[in-house]
């Protein structure tokens, strides 16, 4: 199936040079795509490897347009931000071949009674949806999914198979929620008596905002008494704990392996690396960045680029390394009396 | 559903001072509780805040009672631990909301016939409990588990949804499994041949113990030969990994992301903070506790506070500090060099 | 069950020595081994308990055998490599007492009529499988568990309980995958447009050999163009996360809790341990050993053990050692002004 490229710029903006009839079947990288092929440049360094593509058409910056000149003889879709538009062009030909899911409850789906699921919302095979909950127009709930009393899936949200979203917690809108998260299980709350922990209920909420992606085996603590609260736009990777309380910030992305700490704020627009752990109760401004493997042990007031890693070595090297720093606070002390003596001879030579 | 003062006290224990006729409809922190909350005081700098509480109640302890004197002029329940009681107040008032799970075996669940599951336990949609696997009085199997084949499970345990426990695991009463968790999968054993993997068979249990609670996601694995072991009141936060014959002390916490690789021997009443690792083969005394972010690459004989976590900076400042940690060999041989230039240098001169 | 030596030999290979008609019930570490035991010795300083041991055979290297000469009477198994002799013999006894899985589907399973399945395939309790799936003969699907549309599963393979599979995806024969893992999950890619994340379509797969082991809740992402691969004898243990167009090197093996960011390529015969994480774009040779909690900030290209750990402490100590890492920039400053400082003096003193 092609797409006149017309069509396309039609639908995703920017402005459209040269031959608009150009028919393309899809979006591949410069040096791959063939004749039928979309293509784009995002980096002003591969200029040379675009003027050599052999894709129908190229999504460019203005800068590169001016600077490719003729370089390039195809048909040319000229946008600020060329990877978005790759981005939103790939997204429209995966959706010319996604399988939509059929609306409608599966037969062996266990749906309460008294659920609300929008006529058009597909409820897939052996899901699990328990009282009074609510699943929005469009809402996609795979497989083996289970979504808690009074919870509550905001329109056109795409849960994959063997989601698991507890009573209460809420989601917007265009959400989606890879296999295996699980929204709302108890924070980690307790009260020591005698060395024995004494369990603190978990009322609070996970509430999720619109536009948010929660990756596999990801999860999300429900809040102790206030909820915790994923801000709009939020991307999280795969395998990532946020406990109770948290909030993170609107279209702040984190990668796979992180973790955030009970009653942590994190600001808006902030980056964090994989298997970066975020201390409790910490709050982080926005336009924070935290680099991948950094334990950020007390909170960020400025926005930055935060880091805290060891470095790798030869695994030998490593060990004296090591020793070495171990004994940091001796090789001080010797450097303090080494001052000491060459202070004295100072004096004395002078 | 309000509860009067008197009624609490008589279950929960503690003195109570003042009107014993309030009532009171829940517990909430002291600046945020109303005229018909309980409240509590757990650090005496918040007295201040104490004494201007709106609460109808307040739990605290008997120096705080003394020191406060009439600053407080409602109820007051005096106990030596204010927090724990807060934590059983607050399991109160939840138990008055909870909804219980019905008895019995949901139709939809898949139950070997000779799998014996107590008259009260409830067994949820679409769970799946194998032959001669074992459900105690009053235990609760959400939706979506699956009890393996001769596993136990005892009396007043709550499985919540999508807990995998496999077979012949044990686990003892009023535990609480979080959705995800999977108890008793492989241990990571294998022989070397050539380069090559042979899997080692892992053939032991699972076997915890009573009041147990264990995170969404996380995993227990099954001994090689003979079995993990979690001991008494253990919490373990989400996606915690337990490899397998490890032993975890009696009351032992575990925050998120930590991890024990296999054969590790934790003591009781330790803590381990979130993402700390403790290295396989390892013996921890009791009452040891482990800072988030902690590799703890031997074993630790004397109870303690256990800290190694790189310090982090902003990007530019670490990366100086990072080629100085690597050049730290040199550093120190400069160091040599400058001690005996100077040692050289106050013979001259004496 | 018994099992004659002679028998065992003859399946598993060795050089046996002694009594072959010698039955034993099942395989046993060298001081727990009872007379219907065998044993194994693979490490040559254990021979003094080996001669010691009550078990009615040994596995031992010839080296040992002749080391030991008659200081051990039983029958012996002669083998270049005991310790792969031992997980063969354990797996034999294991396969002895193991309940097969019954051939067929379950009728509460959820099979799309377009599917393929083998016939002594055996598909478990409320398992879902999608349209143009195909399950290999002899492979095991476990309750719960989910094939999505079009993947492949190859002969012999076993999925244990709650496995997601999603569509597309291939794995190849005699793979194990572990309850909860999660493959093909769309991996984490996004342009930024003004702060906020578009979705880049994750259009590839996950393409998995032969032998390899996937551990509990471990995700394996979907490539985002191309494919993610796990060489043939992979072996992952439970909580990793392997990122989309990674690719792992044949017989690579990896520790619970590890991660592999994006597009990494890691080589042949590796092993990564507990938690530690490699970058994404980053290529590892072949033979590289990375040590547990270590941070791989960069390619490696020489094969041997790397390391990055900040050497744990008493977290007095470590706390007074941070302060001087942190402010390692002033000391190099410092010891710079002391070597000129010398230097004059040097010079003043000729």
């Amino acid at each position: 199936m092609s797409t006149q490229i017309k069509d396309l710029v039609e639908r995703l903006g920017g402005q459209l040079i040269g031959d608009d009839t150009v028919e393309v079947i899809g979006i591949a990288p410069l040096d791959e795509a063939s004749g039928s092929h979309i293509t784009f440049l995002s980096n002003p360094k591969l200029r040379k490897q675009a003027a050599q593509t052999r894709a129908a058409a190229l999504i460019l910056s203005p800068a590169d347009h001016e600077a490719m000149g003729a370089d390039y003889q195809g048909a040319r879709v000229v946008t600020d931000n060329p990877y978005a538009y790759f981005a939103r062009t790939a997204q429209y030909f995966a959706s010319l071949q996604a399988i939509p899911a059929p609306p409608g409850i599966h037969p062996s789906a266990v749906v309460d009674p008294s659920a609300k699921v929008a006529p058009d919302a597909s409820i897939g095979p052996l899901a699990v949806i328990e009282a009074d909950a609510e699943i929005g127009a469009g809402a996609v709930i795979g497989a083996h999914s289970f979504i808690g009393r009074g919870a509550k899936v905001g329109a056109g949200t795409l849960f994959h198979a063997r989601v698991t979203f507890h009573a209460g917690c809420i989601i917007g809108a265009r959400g989606i929620l890879h296999s295996g998260a699980v929204i709302g299980a108890d924070g980690f709350g307790f009260a020591n008596e005698r060395g024995a922990w004494i369990k603190i209920p978990q009322t609070g909420r996970v509430v999720i905002g619109d536009d948010v992606e929660i990756g596999a085996n990801t999860t999300v603590d429900r809040g102790a008494l206030a909820d915790t609260v994923i801000g709009n736009g939020v991307k999280l990777d795969n395998l990532i704990m946020i406990a109770h309380n948290c909030e993170i910030g609107d279209h702040t992305a984190m990668a796979g392996c992180a973790g955030v700490a009970g009653s942590a704020k994190i600001g808006k627009y902030c980056t964090v690396g994989g298997a970066a752990m975020i201390i409790g109760h910490s709050t982080i401004a926005d336009r924070v960045h935290v680099s991948g493997g950094t334990f950020v042990s007390r909170s960020i007031s400025e926005p930055g680029n935060y880091t805290a890693i060891f470095p790798m070595a030869k695994n030998a090297d490593w060990e004296k390394t090591a020793v070495i720093v171990r004994n940091l606070p001796a090789m001080r002390e010797k450097i303090r009396e080494l001052e000491k003596t060459i202070k004295s001879l100072s004096e004395k030579s002078e």
